[in-house]
């Protein structure tokens, strides 16, 4: 099926930080969209650009032919797509599902098998740029599943996202972000400890971070973190309870994987530390608040 | 004073992986060298194009008035600088001390101190880039010490490195060389980690590499070392050996500065691990395996 306007009614469930902003390009490109939320207040923006709000997952699956979730934890996955009310029994035949939140590639196998069983499609599609990329349209999409489904899906991930990357068979994409997280989290906890000992041995650290930045210690992270660390701005883009979750995600599989990732465990209980001195909703670079208090 | 070819006589201690390059480029510049290395067999390629062999530290500071060393450990420094036949007791008066190597910043400024009661200048200068850098004459140099001092060395620097950044009062070059090997170690173990997870779990590492390395997880590191890990490409730019000793200078004076850096300590854990297996001297990149073996 080649996806139009006029054939495809879009559903799209969980309107947070990054849903609110993507499912508002898939409105703002004219495509109809029904949404749920589990807190209707995150959904008045969307509603306001005229998008239809519906009470409950199956009503949304009843009346909608593609639909993208992007919600809290593997759990919560779990409940709308296989809960007695959930995606799997409710949605019409030949239906898409397509879930864009960061959770268990074994859960995304699950799903796209019962999918298949029933006539459907399934794609895991997890993202990252944080909840800039997902205003300014520039997330990396990381997709498992069907080809066929994916190629049929692509321009509406393109309205989403820059780099869209087909990573083979069901499951692939959520592998691909646990990769990303677990990069990501250890650099992030590799250049706290690098600022917090420029800050405590009297160099400048913004000096520090120029030099830096150019040669073999350089990263993203150092980059857009490492400023943000010096300056106490610890505004969330991306919550540290969430980066909790996907590092566990990441170490239950990367155990069953037979692999011993020590350098990942260390960074979740230092997160662990930083979670329960209260700041489970502050950024991810607020890691640096250990060292430096 | 001015640094001229016809004033200057430059002496360099350390004529290995790094140095032999980085002693090239003066000679290349046309300026006089006096080379002296612990194992002859590594400074030949330098006599062959010019540069002049003597058999101690004791007659290279008697004929120099420019001295920089490139050598191993903290306490090779120490020897070739305070010990009895070192270059303290014996640099003629005025010149210009600079240890390139990576050091400990207490041992940098204890040699400052002590050059400034002689009436000579010292500068901590180490560098980041690998033999590479060295070769291409672009590598990264973090001074301290007295900025005339560094003003007068400049052009030196500037035929060694392209990124050449003077950070303060003596000791700051080693602090911001610190700094580097935190944030680049700690690094390249969560590279080595998010990697060996993509090629246990069956996606394509390469194109994990590809869609990591322009987001939040992207880095130096897995630009440059990501390839060599996944094509088992282990030879040395930057030995194990050298990256431990560093990493230990790192702990000592963080703990001094009250830190307690978790990820350097389990780092220098794995690494160590790594160098029991043989690998000293294998490239610091070679910590995969210990993953995928």
């Amino acid at each position: 099926m080649v996806i139009t306007k006029e054939n495809t009614i879009i559903g799209f469930i969980g309107t947070g930080l990054m849903g609110k902003s993507m499912a508002g390009h898939l409105l703002d490109a004219g495509y109809k969209l029904v949404v749920y939320n589990r807190t209707k207040e995150k959904s008045l923006e969307l509603l306001d650009k005229g998008a239809v709000w519906v009470d409950s997952v199956l009503d949304l699956a009843k009346r909608c032919n593609l639909i993208i979730t992007i919600i809290g934890t593997p759990k919560d996955v779990e409940e709308v797509y296989l809960g007695e009310n959930g995606l799997m029994e409710n949605a019409k035949q030949g239906s898409i599902l397509v879930d864009m939140t960061t959770s268990s590639p074994k859960l995304a196998v699950k799903i796209y098998e019962e999918a298949k069983g029933k006539n459907l499609s399934a794609l895991d599609a997890p993202v990252t740029g944080g909840d800039i990329g997902a205003k300014e349209a520039r997330l990396t999409i990381m997709v498992g599943g069907d080809k066929e489904t994916f190629d049929e899906i692509l321009p509406i991930f393109g309205l989403m996202g820059k780099n869209i990357v087909y990573q083979g068979e069901s499951g692939f994409g959520q592998h691909t972000k646990i990769c990303n997280q677990i990069a990501m989290a250890v650099t992030l906890a590799g250049v706290c400890e690098s600022l917090a000992y420029a800050k405590k041995s009297g160099v400048n650290p913004q000096n520090v971070i120029k030099v830096l930045e150019t040669g073999t210690a350089g990263s993203n992270i150092l980059k857009v973190h490492g400023h943000r660390m010096l300056t106490s701005d610890f505004a969330a883009g991306f919550y540290v309870k969430h980066l909790i979750k996907d590092l566990k995600i990441a170490l239950v599989e990367s155990k069953e994987l037979g692999l011993d990732l020590e350098m990942l465990k260390h960074t979740i209980t230092l997160y662990e530390r930083l979670s329960e001195r209260g700041e489970e909703y502050s950024g991810v670079q607020a890691l640096f608040k250990l060292y430096v208090d």
